[in-house]
């Protein structure tokens, strides 16, 4: 008997998940959203709950000569709160599930839990089960939070309508930065230990790669404001591939003004310093946690004030149709390969 | 700058569990039960919510040398539900993250989720999410499932009452007891690949370790018998581990009786041929994945002709003192080292 092998590489991430997740249908009434947002949502008769999971797996998503343990714990859990954010959620509880080889010492496993139960305190939630185990080779953290969301306030990612006003939180681009600078900084440890990481004037955008903070500040500040996103999801692959998953599951278009586009000062003295695209950064660097969502034009008044947000364009009725107006005055069409400034 | 290091296997799974935990006491109101039983339990308003996770790891929890894929996506998700049970509940939402190193392909990940869908089915859970990600070694099996339970249903830990009775599902060591044909073929192989593996009259034990099946059957069972049990826990870790748990944490004490053990014939048999001692493997053997509860004497005759229960012994007020009494009328204590009949 002869087996097919496709690669998954051939597939992609997004691929894969889609081929998986076809078998895959609800058949439980309490099961309201499925595969496919940020979070799942279950119905728990007065709210909703919402439940994410993310693994972080040594040498994929870090690398442990420059990520101290206790950030690690932290952006284990604040990675997963993103997504629960994202639904217009509230975290509540959560479970860590970790591997780990025996080179990790007690006091190694203590760190990343230092830095787990930081993660709780700050975003408010329980830390109410785990497990641990050991592993052959790597550091492994999965997370799952579990999370609560008013029915009638939950944000999915397909509702996103025309004329509404795209806005996204904080800044974009500095985490990638970030891990660019320490990669720089890993090569000359490397080459020579004696030599001191040059991280002078480069806090922000390390901190952003290393110790990312999910925005449930700005949750928290919209249900204050009275305002439901029509939309909403967590920026976690940059900004061009987030808007593309709003657009195609909502089926409609977008147009992205690049002078609205919020770059920090550091990320753009970094990219000089690097000689790399700030604004390349911003749509396709990945690992900001900030939410990208959707508003009513009649919801403006109540947030256009807010410093933590900028609105940085429109949806159309463009189907699919994704266009960066850039400062130039040139209008450049954003595609599922991501954006590059120089193509 | 000195840092002391305390090598991880000088505390054990359990010890580190207990001192990674003490710094996590519950704050929110919504959380009921954290760290501590087989699921966290949450209050969802008009009944409680479960949660459980566990991670599968290649080399530790398994070996692809005799593990089917297939098995191993429905055990991934058996061993999950198997928690939910142990708590009287039902599951049913279920994420799986999957790590995956590059020598699986797309078709052997669809044999993995061929055995996740097919759990999901039997145990009536809906998959709803799950992450992706690539591994540098391993196989990686992460997974969650999120359950309910009617609040005067629950069953924990730590609620067992002295002159409860003693009960476990279906029959013990014979997970164990396939673990060990497999590897013993393992072997075999290795040494002449040429040889077919020798499982004949071997089928049941052999089925056991690689596709463990939730008592999700029993849970409903007693529900239609009018029955909640006093305490709850599944076997994952062998008979005497889960009694001591249960002990310990209800500060009760306990006698079981060794001819009520329930002991398949095929255990036997396999145990003659591998001369081992099949009440050692019943004992310490783990992956059972049966239920082991306490009910009220008064519930005795509604259960008493249900095939799949034995009743194995009874609870004491000796808090902490567990006692076989053997076929040959002895008393031994069985202590947190496990019990070797040999001892």
């Amino acid at each position: 008997m002869t087996q097919s092998r496709t690669e998954i590489a051939t597939l992609g991430e997004f691929g894969l998940i889609h081929r998986l997740s076809e078998g895959f249908q609800p058949a439980l009434p309490d099961t309201v959203r499925g595969i496919g947002d940020d979070a799942a949502v279950m119905d728990l008769g007065g709210e909703y709950g919402l439940i994410t999971t993310d693994m972080l797996v040594e040498g994929v998503h870090f690398d442990l000569a420059f990520s101290p343990l206790r950030h690690l714990g932290y952006k284990a859990i604040s990675v997963n709160v993103s997504d629960i954010a994202a639904m217009n959620g509230i975290p509540h509880q959560v479970v860590v599930g970790l591997g780990l080889s025996n080179r990790f010492s007690v006091e190694a496993v203590e760190e990343i839990y230092a830095g787990v139960k930081a993660a709780c305190e700050d975003f408010k939630v329980d830390l109410v089960g785990g497990d641990t185990t050991s592993s052959r080779s790597g550091l492994i953290i999965s997370v799952t939070v579990f999370g609560k969301v008013a029915k009638e306030k939950v944000a999915y990612r397909n509702t996103a309508r025309p004329n509404d006003i795209l806005c996204v939180t904080g800044d974009l681009g500095s985490a990638y930065m970030g891990l660019q600078i320490l990669e720089r900084e890993k090569q000359v440890y490397m080459a020579n230990p004696n030599m001191q990481p040059e991280l002078e004037g480069k806090d922000y955008v390390v901190q952003r790669q290393l110790k990312p903070e999910a925005r449930m500040d700005v949750v928290y500040e919209l249900e204050e404001a009275g305002v439901v996103p029509t939309s909403m999801i967590d920026v976690s692959d940059g900004l061009a591939s987030e808007i593309l998953h709003i657009c195609s599951q909502s089926k409609v278009g977008a147009i992205l003004v690049e002078e609205n586009l919020p770059i920090d000062e550091q990320t753009f003295l970094v990219s000089t310093e690097l000689n790399l695209d700030p604004v390349t950064a911003a749509m396709n660097g990945g690992e900001d946690y900030e939410l990208l969502f959707t508003i009513r034009q009649d919801d403006y008044n109540k947030v256009k004030n807010n410093p933590k947000i900028s609105f940085i364009g429109y949806i159309t009725d463009k189907a699919g149709e994704v266009i960066l107006n850039t400062k130039g005055g040139n209008r450049y069409p954003i595609t599922a390969q991501g954006w590059n400034h120089f193509s």
